[in-house]
């Protein structure tokens, strides 16, 4: 069967206290309405729509960023739920098969959740889901007669009986979609705030003679976001599990709780992540790796072998090989370093491909941007690069060269040749005592003539 | 009316096991006193006079940092703190209005609290801080009659209906200042520890018709610091508070546990903070900048839009305008870089003065030390300063001028004009394939040496 | 008394998910067996015997690291505790005294714990070690009839009165070895797993007529990893109470959880511990030093009154002097500095002695390496080294030298001398223009094609 994802993402989130709307704050790197879009791919949905409203735009660019084909519909006027989702009937006109209403605010509902929705569709009209909640306070209730859902009933409008009950609303909610809308045009606004519940269809179906039903899931899943206070509580919900995912799957981290993972990081068995390390998005780490302590990674790949840090960066595009070690103070960005390279101390390697076995000495920087080009480096296999050199690219190194440290290298250098640029040494006898006698004097009246 | 504080300050802090006075052990980059002297401030002081004992000199500094005006007085034996607020009798002389007396290891005291003691102040003689005690144990106990305290009684001296009460004794208390020293004048050390007990001023105030009674705080507020773990405690305490309120603001932080923030921390709606950043005293971050991961600033001013780290180091008197951009393993020290300047990798500005739109490239130095003074460095603007340029102060460079890579500069630059210092490349064929021919024979020989 | 321990090693550790052998896995920067082994120590052993079994190779070179004397034993099948330590027989033919079972994943058995159990070997024959479980679960139970131990009962065999039993069996036993091993000879695998349990060597001494006993520890001293989730466990145990013990003696942390101990580190008191320090093997820190934030170091030594970081790295062979600053994005590798050496910023230190009061200035780099050899550099007392100077080793400066900014030093420098290597500074007038006008068109033109 087709399904249509309607994600309600219009919120502004005055609690927030952000220009930014509520849903583009980020989890694990990712916004909250991409991790959204992320689990409703449980459904292999066929069509994807957001309900923006405030910050569309944004709104926009961040769902399409993810998924190039998701729709948007905007939502003027904020008038409840039931509303926010008879904005997608325009664009669903004609579509067959079913609607899933997801919160772009509330990002961890599991694919094993909305797998059981999915199934308990084939045997009921609507599907909702429900939640055990510890303390269900304000939280609407569900309403059932054994497996069957009678309706969803308001914490104002509930009796006490009602308010005993703990299974509560997470707003979630699937139907075929002719049936949603149809349903959704009969909902009434006639309450305090005078808008339009998506609930209420619950009870207008069963009316109607169809079934509706409820499924369960943990009420971790349905945690919503509405404060940072929240988004930061929701971070450290998806960091716990995350890490412990990497624990159980064998790889090492003797303080899992200073290791901060993006909602991508891939991380083979038998690699150590030391101490305070941050996964931006985009990372992947094969088995056997070491990323040593303070090392930041971001759209990187590390292969076996390979120790990084303490205080590397890995920018976008580092392409690490088997047994290349990267030390601290040295940031490569968008470069490709070749088997067993060595660049161990206070370097910038920024577009640059550094064949196999090379050292790079320390202190050296790929002079890559000359106030309005990038240029590319390229170093062949087993060359030695001395300490502070500046390669000003283009600039190209053969197989087995080296460079004389505090070089600035300009011209291409063939292979097996040395390159070197220096002025040289003078020792200049006694000068030094002169220098510092005369500065000192300088001081020592500075001091007198203050007096 | 005029109010004088008396701040508690002369303990050794035995169980610190430090050489420094107790009260000089910092939370939040304040020594204790300061957060103490700091609370006081809720009452306008006219006078603060702190009463110092071990480490006097040390305390009478750092008190008087904070507040030139503080006054010093010396107990110089221990005998209890109804002899310490004697101390201050003398210095007090002639005062006409209220006294507070404060413990300079008790810091976290809030303003909300001290000003009801003001409010309690029009309507009774004494007005004593109590605390309602989870865990009464062995605290003194406040005895009370409807609003009215009767008198405060030693957990050793109390009955069991005494010990029942779970309203405790913080120590503080606000009086006429002639009052209470004339009730201190008659105070008593006849008990196990011959020391002379303030809170027995109580007792004697009520027996002469005066009226005392209580206001209440939370027991948060009257933590005081008797080990390194209760300091450490301390700390975790002022960091939660602090972060919750930053949170509560709308300022973004993934990883709030490890964002460290100073007494006088500022930081502005919508900017965010990474994973492990560090604040030390005097920075400033205005709305919507962004401080990456493991990055450490102190005494610093961070403007509107201004990107800093991962891992850059703001020192004091750095200030970035709108817009600027400091990258990695980058260190600035009382230098102002203009809007938009860039200073993204591995690179030390200090006394500089940098003007927007300039390109600061990988590994440039101020050299600002001659070994006896420091001088300054001024670059114009959108100027383009290559890889590894050493700028040695004093110096100045005009508006959009160049530096070619690994240049020394030692001499002005005017506008528009390119100023490079560099040995030209000399390419030696087949030289680098000699060279590790040579180092590798010499090892060979060494190993068959070995042997 | 002569004592032996037999530390049982073999076990592979499958929920480990690791190709490394269990007991390798690393608590506070050491292999749990070495845990084991430190703790064995109490008993002053004469012999130590390891029953090796999964990586017997690398278990044994981590075990003759830690103790060259170690001897290994091969466990080639696991049939049990009972057959493991019967594969130490061999090794002790002719041993007299007692013998002690531990365990190589079991770390946290304490010295007290250790002694205590000594002690109770000169009343009773057999010793076992017991823990008081919170939840006894699957433990075997320890009947006692008063301070008489009767036998081990395992959970499965055990009957409702003996599963109420909250004394477990951690594993732990000491007897004379003769006695041991004639036991354990009677010991059958008649149960379900087809094992040999050493357990069963008590009900055998009991109806021998032989006295045995149980001391008792904590239960978090029995602790054992058979997990990565629970080695991290075992990490925050060992780092939580090596953190307790350092503020009791007088180390200030602000931040205790964020400072990563090692087995062997050392603090003297009065030392400040700033946020995120990680400390891996071999460091000792004197009384008043500084760490501050974002430090790692590893086999060095610190000495009163210097101050590291925030972000330097300090590696093994580093040896600080008193007075000492090495300041940010500065790494020491093998090198002695001499007291009130200042090595602030942006420098690689290795292999290298540096005289008293010498000034290392930004971006100074020893290149120690030249592909083959590792090279010294010396300098003497009271230099200034410029910044982004070059140390071409082996290279020697004598006392009071200086060195320009930007130098490559390549040859000695005598005491008193200045050596420059520098490429005179020429300034194109307008150049700069000309340049930026001339990549601006560039673009320009690129952008048309483009289009």
């Amino acid at each position: 069967m087709s399904t249509a994802l309607v994600i309600l993402a219009a919120g502004k989130g005055t609690r927030m206290q952000s220009d930014l709307p509520k849903v583009l704050h980020k989890v694990a790197g990712a916004p909250l309405l991409v991790h959204a879009m992320q689990a409703g791919q449980a459904f292999e949905p066929e069509r994807t729509i957001i309900v923006a409203g405030h910050g569309a735009d944004l709104v926009a660019d961040a769902a399409k960023e993810f998924d190039p084909e998701a729709e948007i519909v905007i939502q003027e006027e904020q008038l409840g739920t039931g509303h926010a989702v008879q904005q997608a009937q325009a664009a669903l006109q004609g579509f067959s098969g079913d609607v899933i209403v997801l919160y772009g605010d509330t990002p961890f509902i599991s694919t094993d959740t909305l797998e059981k929705m999915a199934e308990a569709r084939k045997a009921h009209d609507v599907v909702v889901l429900g939640f055990e909640a510890a303390d269900p306070g304000r939280y609407g209730r569900l309403v059932m007669n054994g497996a069957a859902l009678e309706r969803i009933v308001e914490y104002k409008d509930a009796t006490e009986a009602e308010r005993a009950i703990t299974l509560c609303n997470s707003g979630v909610i699937a139907a075929d979609c002719q049936t949603l809308f149809t349903l959704l045009s009969r909902v009434h606004n006639d309450n305090a705030a005078q808008e339009y519940y998506l609930p209420d269809v619950v009870a207008l179906a069963v009316a109607d003679g169809r079934s509706a039903t409820a499924v369960t899931c943990l009420e971790a899943e349905t945690l919503g976001v509405n404060s940072r206070a929240q988004l930061a509580e929701a971070e450290a919900a998806f960091q716990a599990r995350a890490r412990a995912e990497l624990l159980e799957l064998g790889v090492t981290m003797a303080a899992p709780d200073t290791v901060f993972l993006a909602f991508d990081t891939v991380i083979g068995r038998d690699s150590e992540i030391e101490q305070n390390v941050v996964f931006g998005p985009g990372v992947t780490i094969e088995t056997g790796a070491r990323i040593r302590a303070f090392s930041h990674l971001e759209g990187c790949h590390v292969s076996r072998g390979a120790v990084v840090g303490p205080y590397a960066r890995l920018r976008p595009g580092a392409e690490l090989s088997e047994d290349v070690h990267v030390g601290n103070f040295v940031e490569i960005k968008n470069a490709l370093l070749g088997e067993g390279v060595k660049a161990n101390h206070l370097s910038y390697l920024g577009d640059a491909e550094i064949g196999k076995g090379t050292n790079i000495g320390a202190g050296t920087i790929t002079c890559n941007y000359d106030g309005v080009f990038k240029h590319r480096t390229e170093i062949g296999p087993r060359s030695f690069i001395g300490s502070n050199t500046m390669l000003v690219a283009p600039v190209k190194l053969g197989a087995e060269t080296m460079t004389g440290s505090g070089s600035v290298i300009t011209s291409d250098v063939p292979d097996g040749a040395l390159a070197i640029g220096r002025a040289k040494q003078v020792t200049k006898q006694g000068f030094a005592y002169k220098l510092m006698d005369m500065l000192k004097a300088k001081k020592a009246k500075q001091i007198k003539e203050a007096e």
